[in-house]
Formats: structure tokens, sequence, C-alpha cells
């Protein structure tokens, strides 16, 4: 990385030649008065830059386009108005039913407003015409940041570290100079070939990690960690002579899930990787991130296992996180560029399509998906601009979920049928998603009368469905329009309330009114669910429904299972017996990922037309390669297979 | 390599466990001075070499099965008598019938006295006494290299670079360091995998190489060159981000053929090959690779193409070049061990069985293989220790050969009438193996008068030859006790006669004698062959005979499938048209390689059983995926593949 090699260039030279290609582009009237790069970004210094953030100008898209890269406009610093002066003229603007008030509003060195508000669409004003005005008269650029309805620690958090991050300036110009610099391995050739080392999450659920490289980049795609497994077969297989973290350019998150993310504060435990390696993600994955990462340390230490990295490490994951919304175009190294699509698993996970310029292959890896919408997310994105090779995962690969609408129903009628007969639900389930789909299911209820309770969060789930309420757009149209257009977000019902702490709790199992209760963890390995547990599984008028998975090995299947003593560890330390008399139900409409025959559609059916290699990841050795069985029996001239950990296979 | 990790030591330390070894397994009379280490050989000082090395002595043995390593004797010093008078010692101790005089021996500071001698059976003496009187009576250990009946410039410039070189013992010890010091890698632990990266050959002929690597290890095997492809194409891929040159432990070479060690000089041009990394190798193929590399780079200069390495890095890969016999196993890192096996395709050739130590797993690579004995050699050998999984050559994957037999009657018939009207037979041929092939047929013929005019040798092949008749032990074992029992080496029958230059040429194509002329280059790519051509080519008396596979876009395969007219590069860098009126003939008998029922066969009967994994490679994508399924439906539970060039695939 140290010798300048043929394609070398320095940033100066690149800024000049970006600047000669603007000029040529720009309206004689509208002046760039300087050329910078934050990142993947060009960011072009003007006096007006008014003339730019108009919603229906296309000169930012048009620039872009001429430049082949992502273009960002920031008011020249001589053009600015003083800050105190901006802030009136920014409150007067903005209407007073956005809620803004003085305390609400940011400016940054970069030229930059942010404006903190709950109702974004208020502040921008209908075609942008707020936004416009702001950056007419003061010269600042707004950037709009929801305040969700329900407050997030965490949302409030990972801003902050953002915006008071004063090492970031000059990370983010390393990593340009990556990006734009010109080539610095292949030495001005062009990269012959592009393989993918799978080092973890191959015939596996958990520890998922691609290492994809060509001559030119290397490139993480997820890195995740087996929260089941011990010792270094709990994280990838990160000792494979092709990966070195000195040669590492960039790390790509599909979704928060801790088998795609729970490694990666490790990396950032070391300068050569803090100092020049972004994460790229989208917008919610960093926040679920930062919640998962946090809550694994807290995990790992109650079981009095030494956590790998510490709460700095996640946060110093956070400030080298660029998000990426969906859809939106990035070169990440000199010859790769992603995309990320919606894969309709959580909230913000996402398919990655990358672009390997010098061979033009087009390379998707799926993340984790389902393609069938719920009623918390879109079904997974399938219309590609162009697909070559796949890697698809797999989790089901090798079998059928029932009906998610029939299951629903028999969710539903578990659920009225307890609470009529005055008896409690109890519903384990992971933080995030599957606990806001059932959330969904419940509000609807409330709102038809078809609930006779409250339903209680607790554990980390109130705090993942704040999070879910600062990114409506992430989330399935219907539920957006409801709350962008209806202002009627469901997650704000007066039927969730959040448990407040261990009084609350005890109070709620002490109580006899009928509720219904979802707390974590999902596969009752810990977490308020197994207190909920002890207290009421003495009672068959009460009902445990399990939502999700539970593995080999946990109380969860054991009692899935049937068994009807248990054992059951107290906070104490000690195990105690735990008689199951209460009911016990499984619904599997619930899943966030699709089974073999939504699996299979989805491959066919991909937009423009489907790959013509697909590896299988991401499920357990017989659904791996059923499923890549499957696929060549299935869809027309596709070569398939499922690759094992450690091995290395081409994709051009 | 620079820190020590958690199992090193140091040589010195090594020495001390050694010695207390010794000790423990040597009888109370014999005494060992000292401990040091050769490359993968642990040597031992004594002051009684003689005591080791009697023929019926299992000292060594039982010392080399104590320390599971090589066992090498050498004398005290202290011990020596003065070089002048072991002379006469050793001259009068060696009968007369040997043919040594006083310039055939060679005193080295190692205190081992080499002998040359055209019968080194005489020389050692009945049951080895000799050598022990020479031992006893002067300290000196005898070490006989064989002279060659038929002097070879190759033999004696190869022998003469390892004997005088200055460095070898320095870059000995280093590579001792790697062997004996312990783990450097993987920390004290043990490899959890064992992977190999497909960098060239697979999926096609030519630049064989690969790299098979651990957790602890890095080793190459093969690093061949595609002679028939242009610019980076001629070369492995070993621009993939798992292979570093500082990282390699050592390079193991299966035969002197350019397809498999091709490339070995370009990377000791670069210092930190040369001072640690060995190549490992048989005796023969070390001579052999000196003779086609060399000629490589004169061959490139006449195109006009600059040869990626020089004459001077050749010499440094002679230099640094362990040999070891077959099925001698030998420790090449701290968790591999190699042993070679006759792989009857070439003087010298072997397939490499690999032990990975850690995973008790057992690998071979049959490099180029012929199952089948030939005249010359024997059929590759295929009782192994163990075998779990095999890289198999599949150049004749999908077809079949004419039995070898028929065809040398064939043969044998088209020479006998082309001579007998009076007419020459030109056959094309490389000049390693083949080309013995045939003379020994031709010889065979000779003796039983079958053949009526002389044989002439032309290009390389008379010097390849010569090579052979240095090394009757590798020869097959009718041919080997001809030469050495019965004192009647083919190779120096008057029948050859070796063409000494343009004039010679020049009268032998004039002369009106029926002859047979055995020439390079094997495809008429080039070589003497093409100036037979132009003389001999018009006249129908004549008859060129293809022996060997004729490859796409050559001259070779233009007339051997019928062209009349066919391009002719002439000296001066000109082309002329070549009148094709001699008659041709193919006869596919002589191959190097097994055919597809020979090498199913090879598989099927490896001792002590066949292995579970089998790859295939070294031939086209057709052959190596036919060959792999033809494997997967006749051998009983074996999973084979044919992995592309670029892969990186598990052994365990
Ligand atoms: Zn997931
Ligand atoms: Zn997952
Ligand atoms: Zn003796
Ligand atoms: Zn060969
Ligand atoms: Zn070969």
């Amino acid at each position: 990385m140290s010798e300048r090699r043929g394609g070398e260039k320095t940033l100066e030279e690149v800024k000049k030649k970006v600047m000669e290609r603007v000029e040529e582009v720009l309206p004689s009237d509208v002046v760039v008065t300087d050329v910078d790069f934050e990142g993947p970004e060009v960011v072009l210094y003007t006096n007006s830059p008014h003339s730019f953030v108009k919603d229906d100008s296309d000169l930012v898209t048009r620039l872009a386009k001429a430049l082949r890269k992502r273009v960002k406009i920031r008011p020249n610093p001589a053009a600015l108005s003083p800050a105190k002066e901006a802030k009136k003229v920014i409150l007067k603007i903005i209407p007073e039913e956005a809620g803004v008030s003085e305390r609400d509003l940011l400016f940054l060195d970069t030229g930059e407003v942010v404006i903190f508000s709950k109702k974004p669409g208020l502040v921008i004003g209908k075609r942008g015409k707020n936004v416009h005005r702001i950056s007419r008269d003061t010269g600042w650029v707004p950037r709009i940041y929801r305040q969700p309805p329900i407050p997030s620690k965490t949302v409030n958090t990972t801003r902050r570290l953002i915006l008071s991050d004063d090492s970031r300036r000059k990370f983010l110009r390393n990593v340009s100079a990556r990006i734009f610099c010109g080539r610095t391995r292949s030495r001005g050739t062009e990269s012959r070939w592009a393989r993918v080392s799978a080092l973890g999450g191959f015939q596996e659920v958990g520890r998922s990690s691609l290492f994809l490289h060509t001559e030119e980049s290397r490139v993480l795609l997820d890195c995740g960690v087996n929260v089941a497994a011990n010792g270094t077969d709990a994280y990838p297989h990160f000792n494979v002579p092709e990966f070195r973290m000195d040669d590492l350019d960039a790390i790509v998150i599909t979704h928060a899930h801790l088998d795609h993310c729970g490694f990666l504060p490790y990396f950032y435990r070391h300068k050569v990787i803090e100092s020049r390696v972004p994460v790229y993600c989208t917008p919610p994955t960093r926040d679920l991130m930062y919640l998962l990462l946090t809550d694994y340390i807290k995990v790992l230490e109650k079981r009095g296992q030494e956590p790998p990295y510490t709460e700095k490490d996640v946060k110093k994951v956070i400030k080298r996180t660029i998000t990426i919304d969906y859809r939106e175009p990035t070169d990440i190294t000199p010859d790769m560029s992603i995309t990320f699509y919606n894969a309709g698993h959580i909230l913000g996970s996402a398919s990655v399509h990358v672009f390997l310029q010098d061979k033009g292959h087009n390379f998707v890896y799926t993340g984790d998906i389902n393609p069938t919408p719920s009623r918390l997310l879109e079904g997974a994105d399938n219309r590609f601009k162009r697909v070559d090779s796949m890697v698809v995962e797999a989790t089901y690969g090798d079998s059928r979920h029932g009906s998610r609408r029939k299951e629903e129903n028999r969710f539903r009628k578990i659920v009225r049928d307890t609470l009529k007969k005055g008896g409690k639900v109890l519903i384990p389930s992971f933080a995030v998603g599957r606990a806001q789909e059932v959330m969904l299911v419940l509000e609807d209820m409330h709102r038809k009368d078809e609930l006779e309770g409250p339903v209680y969060l607790d554990g980390m789930i109130y705090e993942a469905t704040a999070i879910h309420t600062a990114y409506p757009e992430y989330l399935n149209r219907r539920l957006q329009h409801r709350i962008l257009h209806e202002d009627d977000d469901p997650f704000t019902s007066e039927v969730f309330e959040p448990v407040e702490g261990s009084d609350h709790r005890q109070a709620i199992m002490e109580d006899d009114e009928p509720a219904v209760i979802l707390s974590t963890s999902g596969m009752l390995e810990g977490g308020p669910i197994l207190e909920y547990l002890r207290e009421l599984s003495d009672d068959p008028k009460n009902t445990l429904i399990f939502v999700g998975y539970q593995a080999e090995g946990t109380l969860g299947r054991q009692i899935q299972e049937g068994a009807k003593e248990v054992p059951l560890p107290t906070p104490t330390g000690k195990t105690e017996t735990l008689r199951i008399e209460l009911r016990v139900e499984t619904v599997s409409g619930f899943s966030g990922h699709g089974d073999k025959i939504e699996l299979t559609k989805y491959v066919r059916s991909i937009r423009p037309s489907p790959p013509s290699k697909v590896f299988t990841n991401h499920g357990e050795p017989r659904a791996c390669k059923y499923f890549s069985n499957h696929l060549r029996r299935t869809v027309r001239k596709v070569f398939s297979m499922a690759p094992e950990n450690l091995e290395c296979f081409r994709l051009t």
C-alpha cells in the first residue's frame, strides 16, 4: 500500500480532473468553488447550494452520472451566514407543526445544519421548498434527522458518536484516497478474476463471513459469530493466508443479527483497520448493530465468558460506519461498487449487489432473505440491474413453512382463547424482527377489539421497536403509508407497555389480568422471559407460544418437544426444576427466512434474469446441499453448489 | 517469521534434545561427539563412522526411527587422517576395475570424500565392504557418484554447482531451522485444516502449480509454465492473496517437464526465496530440470521473447535443490512430511505423498503418471502408506490409447519398410522420455537385426539420454538389471550416433543411406527437425512418424492432419512453403500418461485402499470433468470433482 504503482494518483491530481469534468457539465450560472472527497462521495463546494437542492433539480444526478460517483453539495464557507442569524431564519421557514425549536438545530463545520424533527416531511416542505429556502437564504445545507416517536437511546447514541467524532474527517479522506486514487495492487492492469473465500456460515448457521477479493480489492461481506459455539469455533476462519487485516479495503454488513456482525468490533481494536477500513451498511443496520453488539458483550459477561472486544470497540465500529440506503450504487474500491437491496429479513436488512467493473460481472450476496412480504417488511427485492453469480442463504433450503396467513390466524385464536380464560400469553422472542412482526398482529387485534388486555414488552424489545420507528421508509409500504401519511404509527399504540424494571415485572406477574408478554430471549437461554416462565408455568390457563426456531440443546427446544419438568437457571446461579403446566404452542408463520419453495421462486424470478452460478450458504449441510441440488434441477442452465467453509470459489 | 512464538525453539535447544535421544538409542561402544542439522537431515558426528556404514547395520535406521527424522553420519573432524594419506589408502582399497584414479576423489570439508566412478558397485564392494574399510581406515565417509557411461555436461554441471556452493551450508541451516525449531505460524496449536489453491494446470495442460497450505505450512507443488501461452497467461496465478513469496516454506517438483518446473527460476531471483526455500525433487529431476530450463531460455530468446529469468537463476535453483529418492519420507515443515513415489512418466518423475501430521491426513499429488510399465520405466507406484485425498492428472481422462504392444509392432513395421525402400525415418520427439522409449525399441530392433541403418540423435536428445545413463536405479527393473548386472547399457549401443553439428547434419541428409533420425522439437515448433524436414519432405520414400501429442495450432498438427503444403520458418526468419510428399504416420503407443482406463484402474487399485476424495487436474476441461464423473460412478464411496484454476479446495 505504500509505494505508488501504475494507476495511482494523489487526491490533489484527482481533484483537478473532477473539477474539469464538473465544469463541463454545469450550466454557466452555477459555480463550483472547490472539490473535495468524503469517503465514497465527491463533495462540491458552491456559493449557491440552493441551486442544487431543489427536489426537482437533476443537477446532482447529472453530475453523479458524469463523474460516475456519488455527489454531495456543500456551501462555500465564505457564503455562509453566521449560525446565529441562520438559526432565526431557519426557525422562521420551518412550520411550527414540525415542532423544531432552537435546540433541534446543530450547525456543523461542514456547512451543514442538522435539523432534528419528529416530522421531517413538514421540515422539508412540499417538493422540498423549505429546504431550498433555507439553503438559499442562509447558505447552510440542511440535513434532516428524524426523531423517532418512541425515543431511542440507541439512535441518539449512534448519531452523537458520528457527529462528534473528530477523527472521522481524516478517516473519510483515507477511504476516499483508496477509492479515487487508482489501482494499488493490480499495477494498472485489470483484475482478471474475482474469488470468494468462505470464511464462515457455509454449510452452517452462524459466523457468516465471505471474503470477496479481486486482484485489486479485498472486501469482507459480513463478519458474524456463532453465539452457540465456543472458542475460535465461534468466529470465522480469519487465519487463512489470503485474508490479512492490513490488506482489507472495506467491510460490508448485510444486517444486524450477530451471526452477521458479531465479530466486527474485534477488527476495530486494530489501528490499521480503525484508520482506514469503513463499514458499509444501511442506517437501520448501524443502529440495530449497536444495540445487539453491546448486548452481546453483556450476555457473554453474564455467562462468565470473556468478550472478544469492549463497548469502546463497538463505538469505534459505529464511528467507522458509512451508511448507504437501498438502491444507491456506491464505489467502495477502484474496481468494485456495491448496491444494497431490501432483503425483507429484518429492519434495514440488505442483499448486496457487487459490480465487478473489470469483468463486468454482477455478484449478489443475499444475506438472510424473506422473499414474502410481511406485516413489517416488503418481500426481498429481486429486481437487480443484472445478476451473474449469487450466494443465496438456505436456512430452510430443505423444508417448508406453514402458510403464513393460516399460521397468523392460529396465533390470533390461541391468544384470544387464552385471554378469554383469564390467562396470560408468554411469547419468547428475539428483540429484533420477530418481536415487531408479532406486535403488528397484536396491534391489529387490539384495533379490532380482539385483544382483551395489554401487551407488555420486556428485555430489549421496546428499544428495538423504538429504532424501527426512526426508519419508517424501511418498513412495508402499507405500514409506511399509515405512519407517514395517516399519522398512525402502530408501534406507538397504547396497547404496548414497556416493562420498567423488576418491580413492574413482579407486579405484572402477580396481577390477575389477562395480558400478553413479549420478552427476550427467543430460545429461553436467558433474559426476563425466564422470570415470567418461573412464575407462570404452573398455571394451565397460561400459554407459551414459540414464534421462532428453537435450536438443539436449548431450554426452549426441550419445552417445545413436550418436556414436563425442565431445569431452570435461577438468578443466583443455581438450577431448580420447573414443572410445565401451561399450554405450549408453536406458530411457524413469522419466519424471517424463505422456505425452499419461496427461495426457489425467488431465484427463478430474479430480474432481469436468474444468475448462471449459485452458491448456497447459511444452513445446515443438508439444507445447503439439498437446496443447491434443487436449484440445479429446477432452474434452467444454472450451475449451483454448496461450498464448505474454507473453500475459495471463483465468480469470474 | 521473525518473532518467536509458542512452540519455537532455537537450533541449539533442539540439538540438545536430539543428543539426549541419540544417547538413549546408541550402544555404549558407539560414541556421537556432536549433532548438527543439514536441511531436513540430522547429522551425527562420530569418531567411528565405520560403525554406522556397514550395509547390514541398522543403526542409522534405528536412529532415524527414534528421532523421526532422516539421519546422516559424519566423521568427527579430529578423527580424520590427512587427505593426502587417505587418498593413497582409498585407491588401494578400491579395485582397479572400478577405474578410479586420483582425480576422481574429492575431499569435502564435511569429512566426506566423493568418489566418482563408472562402476559404483565395484567401489562399494560386496555388502559395502570397501566403503566400510575406507571409513574405518581413513575416518572419511565415502559418497559415491556414478559417472555415466555417456558423459553428461549436465550431470557434471549440477554436481559442480552443488559441491562448490559456499552458501549452501548456511542455506541448509535456514531450512533446518524451519523444520526443526517448531511452529511459527500456528502459535503452538495444531493445524485444523489443509487446503490446496489451484494456481495453474487445473482444467488445462501447462503451468501446473498447487499451493498446499495449512495453518502452519506453505508449500508449492510444481511451478510450471504453459509454453504455448503468452504473457502472464503462461504462468500460474501467483498473485492470489494467499500466496506470498516471503511466506513460502518449500517447493516440491514432481518432474522436469516445463509445465511442472518452468517458472521455478523466477522465484530464485528473489533473495527471500534464495536464502531459505528449498526445492525438493529426485536426483534425475534436478539434472533434467537444468537441461530443460536452460534450453527454455534459449528457445524464448530465439522467438524474440524475453525470458522471465536468466541461466544464472537456473543455477540458483540447482544450488537450492535438496534431492530425495523414491520412498524416503522427509519432513519439510513442522507439520508436513513428503515421500516421493515412482510416477512412471519420465526419468525421475514422482508422485508426492504428503503426510499432514496434525490431522493424520494423507494426500497424494500424482503429478503426471503412467500406470503401465514401459521399456524405459516401471509403471506408477500405487502402494502408499495410506491415501485419504488425491489430485490425479487427467490428460487422457476422457480417451483411450491404442494397445501399447500393437502400436509398437506397427512402429517397427513402418521403420523396417521405410529403411528397406532406402528411405529415411524422421521422428520428431521431445528430448526427455518419448525419445528414450523410442531408442529402446530401435536398439531392440538393431540387436535383432531388424534395423538396416544407424539412428541419428539430434537436438538435446543425446544429452538427455546421457542423463538417463547416470541413473540406472530409476529405470525399469529389467533394463536396470541389463545395465547393472549384464554390463549392457542399450543407450551406449553403437547404433546410436549423435549429430555433431550442422556439417554433420548436412552430410546425413545428403547421404543416400537408409537411417532413422530422432530429433527435437516434438511438435515441429523449432529445432533441427525442421532442417531435416525441409530436406526430406519431398521424397515419398521417407517417412515422418509422430510418436507424441501434436497440439492445436502447431506445424506438427497441420502435417498430422494431412496438409500437403505447409508454411516452414527458415533460419533467416522468413517463411517458405513446404510440399509434404513423404509418408506421414502417427503411433500412439509411447504415451507417458495413462488413458482413462489405466487411470481409473490406478485409482481403484491404490494400496492400502483408494482415497475418499479425488480432484482431477492436468487436462482439458472435458477430460478433467469426464474423468472426475467417471471416478464417481466407478469407484466406491469416492467424492470427486474437477476444480478450476484459482479455486481453493479443502483436504481436511
Ligand atoms: Zn439474520
Ligand atoms: Zn443469519
Ligand atoms: Zn568396523
Ligand atoms: Zn510431464
Ligand atoms: Zn505435465
